[in-house]
């Protein structure tokens, strides 16, 4: 890492009202749940109600995610938008995503855009403005509280990132996908797992500069997949002070005692260490949709956030 | 890997002269050169002829960029633009982005976006149709030839980008940055480091389902940086039939001997399953502007071509 890189080298960010892991911390104590809403908008599978023939695809998902937004705010802490499902519709897609950020933001919401972005120098520079807004920049970039980053390239990846004081990133060390045992899972000479080793240089990142805060936990978090709860003991002592932003859960397999090893705390669940995501299970609920798409989705989110509740 | 993620249960792509790997061989063959140029535009470095203070910044990078595609068309086979140059200028950047892929095409350039996605399931399948376009959809996606991409989230990622006949991917092996040493050369305990694992799941994963060209090049390539050449021996030795985009060269300190080890054949430029990538050091040459900003890109690419050709 060359010393520019160095995020040990910047100016830290003041642990302050405005450090990402207390921001959340505060909005999970407000709301007493550890989780958030993917906002994983598909087209195809929207509720007849928002549909219009004479409204563009980019149209359609904008209105989706701005009732999901108005219907979970209060419920949940945050959001999870997915870039790629607005980068599908193009240059009005990216509007769309814009739009929708704001409005979360607006609404009291947490913003972790998941757009997977990793690159390199000035490249990485140009992807945290456009995610995290550029100071004084037109146009000002989406102002996503924090963002989910893919640190193969190694950290120097991540440091263009960490120059934002009071935004948050997430990088991929175990998903929940069937083929990410191709690389993840790997062992490597030391008895280390490949995700083990980026943990390792996640806890250590994490621990720099001001990123811890008030609560010891860190704005350098890690996305552990809900079905590896078989690693999820192992990651956890890795990184004790690392926010688990966690795929997986519900649709995809994983269940309330998935998550039980990957808690820092069950004292609390602002303390838990532990962001939990539910996408198409809350947003394509598999109940009539009735005079009100949101009637659904609000009963699906109550009934996550009591799941998750029922961890403390 | 589920069965419906394994890019061998899908519909192989025939060998025709539409297979990406021999529309890139035809294009080196054409113009003699293994390389393409990096659009990589930063606004504070356009020429001053580009610059116009009554223009957006979109709008400014996107007439440089067009300027630089009419100057290197017929020099070099290909571009490569850098989609994180574009995303920072948001939903405009995102439409300059479009109509510099479009007009690259246009004048006979492969094109190539650099974009470094990874994610998995129906987003990935986003992000495909996003960056290869899909049939019949609207809005009709970028169109690019090939793009890179990230696999640290195992080979099911990859397997959407291949359902797109014609079009070629290219993997992060080994990149140029000073940092990816803290992942890619791990050691495993079988001897490998982490990049030449990831090199033989390219390799295994280049020879399926059609996607060898007629001249037993891959539509599946891997990102070798310039600055590894130490190393490039050993993953060329494992990917004999990969095509290696090389980053890293010129300005970051590559050179011609770098290259050397890379090399699948001497013989011939396209034979030789390299493709070199040059950015900064065409696009922002040291020599005085003149009337014309494109004059010194010409020479600036003439040597890079120059030089490549050189190497046969």
């Amino acid at each position: 890492m060359t010393a520019a890189a160095d995020p040990n080298n910047r100016a830290p960010a003041a642990v302050s009202p405005g450090h990402f892991a207390d921001r959340l911390h505060a909005a999970i104590t407000r709301t007493g749940v550890p989780g958030c809403i993917g906002l994983d908008p598909v087209l195809d599978r929207l509720p007849a109600s928002v549909r219009s023939k004479k409204d563009s695809a980019a149209e359609q998902i904008e209105r989706f995610c701005l009732g999901v937004i108005e219907t979970v705010a209060g419920i949940v802490p945050a959001v999870k938008p997915q870039s790629a499902c607005f980068e599908r519709y193009g240059q009005a897609g990216y509007g769309a995503l814009r739009r929708v950020i704001i409005a979360a933001r607006a609404a009291g919401l947490i913003v972790i855009l998941d757009a997977k972005r990793g690159d390199v120098g000035f490249t990485a520079e140009h992807y945290a403005a456009a995610i995290f807004g550029a100071p004084g920049a037109e146009p000002p970039g989406h102002a996503a509280d924090a963002v989910t980053l893919n640190a193969y390239l190694g950290m120097d990846s991540v440091a263009p990132f960490l120059a934002y004081p009071g935004r948050g990133v997430f990088i991929l060390v175990r998903t929940s996908n069937p083929g990410s045992d191709d690389v993840q899972s790997q062992r490597l000479a030391d008895g280390r797992t490949v995700a083990e080793m980026m943990a390792d240089h996640i806890a250590a990142l994490g621990r720099g500069g001001g990123r811890l805060g008030a609560h010891s936990l860190s704005s350098v978090g890690a996305v552990v997949g809900a079905t590896k709860s078989a690693e999820a003991g192992a990651l956890r002592a890795r990184m004790p002070e690392t926010i688990f932003l966690v795929p997986g859960y519900g649709a995809q397999g994983g269940t309330l005692d998935d998550l039980r090893p990957m808690l820092r705390s069950a004292a609390s669940a602002a303390d838990s260490g532990i962001l939990v995501n539910a996408g198409r299970s809350v947003l394509f609920p598999p109940s009539p949709e009735g005079p009100d798409f949101r009637h659904a989705i609000r009963e699906a989110a109550k009934r996550f956030a009591a799941d998750l509740t029922s961890l403390f």
